[in-house]
């Protein structure tokens, strides 16, 4: 593990983007938010992605220079064409565009498409709570995920983050993938020759396994099976659920966008496709009262008795909170290769 | 089995309440909304309730003629508060005016409080689908669920409905408890001396087990223990995102109306809180073509290859409407015990 300083970290990553002719917006936009991930401890979405970006832009899946463009609005939405553009600056600029609106009329539903991987979906959502407005960010995502007894991966893992203002430094953040776990976690078990829990993927016939090799081979193949949705396999313990989740996702960010489903993603772009809101708090009272009153809830879930064995009652963001203040003090842990993987751009 | 016509059932039920006093608005609301659960084959939710809200009813938990009161209105949201009144009927005024706003607005964002158990949450979602706005409703519960890592019973089932519309008859209905399984489904399993599977529920200690029993025992007196949030015990399946879904329903309902948490209900009186949300599609372009193209969507899911040993690839809803189809035609079947619990009340 090397240790590395937040602000070195960023800069590192603005500097590499910056030499491959990504304008200052759109280098620091990507920095920004891939740092923000590692300092959190989400290491899936922070810097090991530097080189995919890269690959994603020298292969055009991925063009530079390129600023969202409003295709309607009204008072309370708006629908962006991301025009293929850096996932995480489309992103910004249209968030910064919804909370604005969300200023004046207590709310703003945005909808984009033509985008590209924008990193973690709480980080959007986390800006509106910042501002005293409940965020919520999703996002479509390359096709990893089965449908309820279905073989082929169509839905992706489809992440629905919701931030919610709270009367301290950070808001309630749920973050969640809505598949059962990520890629990454086959791919750590992969790497380390251990077996997977039956429950979280499948393999070619798209009956559960516990050999993530094979699965993981699969994938890349498209060769049947893939990640299951939250909930597991069938109906047993309701993973039909978690695909729903997935499908409402794919309502919100590529139907009502007129983009791109997550099985049309990646072919000759990214076509990926987002949606936010910011919804005031004002417009239900007073929003300090209601985040008094919240608090209320979450110090009783805090308190309350723990289960046998069991260390600590988490309310959604806590542990990425408490590492962001760690390694801001300590510095971020970063695995070798992912530095080196990173650096080789420098 | 006995089999009964959705219109009998509708005409019996409304009689039952009107015999203890409800206003014919009441339990006209009652009757339609338990019998369209019925009808659907959801029947934790149909008249199986009779016994339960008419109880609730005598001992005050249940107020007769008390219309929703609006406390605060803005040009997009509604803060209600339901004076303790019949739940189908303040969230059915509600959801009305709901809609109304929307008509002009293109969304209006409702919270109650001081509110009864509404029936199904997919109906008022639905409600809206059929105006050609997406319909979202939340509501919670009585205390059911542990958090995760906790022992106690905090949150309630809190489901979450969203309807999204479709060039057919019926909207994609998502409409989803965030627990792992419904109380009921203990019950059935305990009335047949069965076990359940291992990541349902927990004992007193707050441990897995499969013992329906003397977990309901438990839940009962609360001594620990009690249903566990979709994606079951711990991290190991992400249990914490059942929690975290469990958790944003109780923001979105009990926090933002100010109103009593889950873990508070149900003590003088009801005290549940909902939440809707109708988003007019327009607002984000030609409704005409995003439904068309939502259609793609539904249809490459559908007609996609299944798992080894599956029959069918069922879009959220789908499985309901085709009761309902059967049901309207041949008659809704009810269990004796149903039956005669509610005609008792005739």
């Amino acid at each position: 593990m090397k240790k590395i300083e937040y602000s070195e970290l960023k800069q590192t990553v603005s500097k590499i983007f910056a030499k491959i002719h990504c304008f200052s917006k759109e280098s620091n936009a990507i920095a920004e938010i891939l740092s923000e991930a590692d300092l959190r401890g989400i290491t899936s979405h922070g810097v090991a992605r530097v080189p995919r970006y890269i690959n994603h832009i020298k292969t055009g899946i991925i063009e530079i220079n390129k600023d969202p463009e409003t295709i309607l609005e009204t008072p309370v939405s708006l629908v962006i064409d991301g025009n293929n553009g850096i996932g995480q600056y489309i992103a910004t600029k249209s968030l910064e565009k919804t909370i604005e609106k969300a200023k004046t009329t207590g709310i703003c539903l945005t909808t984009i498409r033509n985008s590209n991987h924008y990193g973690i979906a709480g980080y959007y959502a986390e800006k509106c709570a910042h501002e005293n407005m409940i965020g919520i960010s999703m996002t479509n995502t390359a096709p990893l995920v089965v449908p309820t007894f279905g073989k082929n991966m169509l839905l992706g893992t489809n992440p629905i983050a919701v931030a919610f203002p709270t009367q301290g430094k950070y808001p309630i953040l749920i973050d969640m993938a809505t598949s059962v776990v990520p890629r990454g976690k086959l791919e750590v078990h992969a790497r380390n020759d251990q077996d997977i829990p039956l429950g979280w993927a499948t393999d070619e016939n798209g009956l559960p396994s516990d050999k993530p090799k094979n699965i993981l081979n699969n994938m890349l193949k498209k060769s049947g099976g893939g990640l299951l949705p939250l909930g597991g396999e069938g109906e047993k313990y309701s993973g039909h659920k978690g695909f729903g989740l997935g499908l409402m996702v794919e309502l919100f960010t590529s139907c009502l966008s007129m983009g791109h489903f997550s099985f049309e993603t990646y072919r000759q772009k990214g076509g990926i496709t987002h949606f936010f809101a910011a919804i005031d708090l004002n417009i239900f009272g007073n929003a300090e009262e209601i985040k008094s009153h919240t608090e209320e809830l979450v110090k009783t879930i805090k308190q309350s008795e723990l289960s046998q064995g069991s260390e600590r009652i988490y309310i959604h963001g806590e542990k990425e909170y408490e590492k962001r203040e760690a390694y801001l003090k300590n510095g971020i842990p970063l695995e070798e290769t992912v530095y080196k993987n990173m650096i080789q751009y420098l």
